[in-house]
């Protein structure tokens, strides 16, 4: 009975493919025909709520591409409410509803873990581009991986990108240390964020060259201490102390500086400049994608001084990349820190992904212009 | 700005613990104070919808441990409604909230893939025991792995369990192939199942042989055909032509019949049944958790006449399982095959899980009770 029930709910008004060309969007579960994307790459939305008073579409960001305000949506006469959003910048964007002052999750909708919680989340094409779609060549795996933290107590999952051939081959790899943005977690970057595939398209057309990218939770609170947000001594200790030394322990890693490197978005960016630049013996390369860059940048006494002397940067760090969506607001800061070390004539690479905002397309560009330059010889 | 905005969302009204010892729910988001389990085992939901007419809490399922009905929410003056469940059966849970007609997840729930979509789900605990819990134990792998289906033209995601130190190691492991049931995916053994700390606890125990584990989708259509609900035939060809020589080439096994199983629960279960019973050249091992049986069984007609030969087979199969919960209703289909093959002399197991009704405890204990007994010598 309970299957027979199923299958009638997962039959009633889902049909996938209609006859004007539109579809689903990609980031939707299995047959649900909502949001769709219509051809001229607008999508609507559509939730059913046949009693409720009033519903809005609430894109999940002060600068998402969604755009920047909740939208109202209106009610048809067979209780669904529907709201089409007229060519939103492409990428991948968290949104959710609110039914009568419920934050509400849209049932046609993959969960993403953004903002905290499993939210909805939509993915909007970019014509022709497929850097980070499934393409047909060797995959590599993303192993969910776990180990008790002493910093913590607590045991924590780490997700780990192992390049195609890795268990048929004897080679040693270096490793990129990829971290999430705040509200999120060690699922991001995959889920989100399609590393995998960025690294498997890459590693396949001779661009990169093959690497393990750990993915680990970028909160970490000491046991028995408050959380501090954004101070990630917590997290330091973690990765420097824990998480670097059983990488290195259980998979085959090129064990040195010159291998490993930070990176990260948003608040992983914050962490990748914080503490990449503390622990330049652990780490030889950075990457800080539309980090949120505190207070005013001077090279002199910024981060204990470490830009102080540039051709002693210069000679120690291999990498050190910034950059962000040129529409969002954080590219202020990355800007103003690229023309800083500019003026210092620090080696840097700087970034802008045209466009787009402080969201996922972001931060896969910004991985595909990172990765390459990563462990050159 | 955006950080601020997260930060003060992430701290309000999200207090974890307080002093009468209730606590989160384990399958609760990180500082999600709701879903919490109260003392005497009880569990209080909550919902913010301050504007909302009615809202229900529905158990998701039509025997799940919260009870049959959906259960009505009460208001308080802040705009929260809440519900408590006196003393449901442990075990996880499905469930949602519908706020004034609209389906709802649980803003404080992990979200698990079933019935067909992101859903929330609630982990009631069963005091003193913890074979399904982290423990610190050496620990296996869970790995997404991807390949492209030629039945069915599309990628398809495969979770494969590998045991402690199988990357250290240059043994040979065999390999239980896992179904999950109608309405969910690929990640349900690992997410709502807990399958990797069940195998890493029982092997650590020394009460199961190391094994590969695979976790597949059940559902496969081949390519330009229309899906028959549980046909099974795209699925038939996708696990026997493609996903089991795909895992012997990928992997370390012990390739023959001798050292392969396939198991399910409910769909999964008529899965291993059905396709497993057929291919006895692949498994020779089977287990069928919570599995309806359509129909009436008869040893000398089921299956296409499998069963009809007792002495054949009790000498060809090396395991067939077959259990439920007691307290669901698919276990009278279990219990009249058990009876059957009981009096044609045919070898099984048959497992009962007291208490516990079509949910994920009932498939932890039927794992935990089906794996020490696979590929003994």
């Amino acid at each position: 009975m309970m299957l027979h029930t199923l299958l009638i709910s997962i039959s009633l008004g889902l049909i996938a493919f209609q006859a004007d060309g539109s579809e689903p969007a990609s980031s939707n579960v299995p047959k649900a025909a909502y949001p769709r994307i219509l051809n001229d790459g607008s999508v609507t939305f559509r939730l059913k709520a046949p009693e409720a008073k009033q519903v809005t579409l609430q894109p999940g960001g002060g600068d998402n591409g969604l755009g920047k305000k909740a939208i109202p949506m209106e009610r048809g006469p067979d209780g669904n409410w529907s709201a089409t959003v007229p060519k939103p910048v492409p990428g991948f964007h968290y949104y959710w509803f609110v039914v009568d002052g419920a934050i509400v999750n849209d049932p046609g909708s993959e969960a993403f873990f953004g903002w905290g919680r499993a939210c909805s989340g939509v993915e909007i094409p970019e014509p022709g581009v497929d850097f980070h779609a499934f393409r047909d060549v060797p995959h590599g795996e993303v192993r969910a991986a776990w180990f008790r933290s002493k910093v913590t107590s607590q045991p924590r999952r780490v997700m780990i990108y192992t390049p195609p051939g890795y268990d048929q081959s004897t080679e040693k790899y270096p490793v990129l240390y990829l971290q999430h943005g705040a509200g999120e977690d060690e699922r991001g970057w995959t889920a989100q964020g399609r590393a995998n595939f960025i690294l498997d398209n890459l590693i396949a057309a001779g661009k990169s060259r093959p690497m393990i990218v750990v993915m680990s939770n970028g909160y970490a609170t000491r046991a028995g201490q408050a959380e501090k947000p954004f101070d990630f001594a917590g997290f330091e200790a973690v990765l420097i102390e824990e998480l670097v030394p059983w990488i290195d322990g259980h998979y085959r890693t090129v064990a040195d500086r010159d291998h490993r490197a930070l990176a990260g978005l948003s608040m992983g960016g914050m962490q990748a400049i914080k503490i990449g630049l503390a622990h330049l013996d652990t780490f030889a390369s950075i990457g800080a994608f539309s980090a949120p860059v505190p207070g005013k940048f001077e090279t002199k006494t910024a981060n204990g001084g470490v830009f102080a002397d540039p051709a002693k940067f210069n000679g120690r760090v291999r990498l050190f990349w910034v950059g962000a969506g040129t529409g969002e607001g954080f590219i202020d800061g990355m800007k103003t820190m690229h023309e800083a070390l500019e003026k210092a004539r620090i080696k840097h690479v700087y970034f802008e992904s045209p466009g787009t905002s402080h969201e996922w397309l972001t931060w896969r560009r910004s991985l595909h212009d990172f990765v390459p330059k990563l462990f050159r010889q």
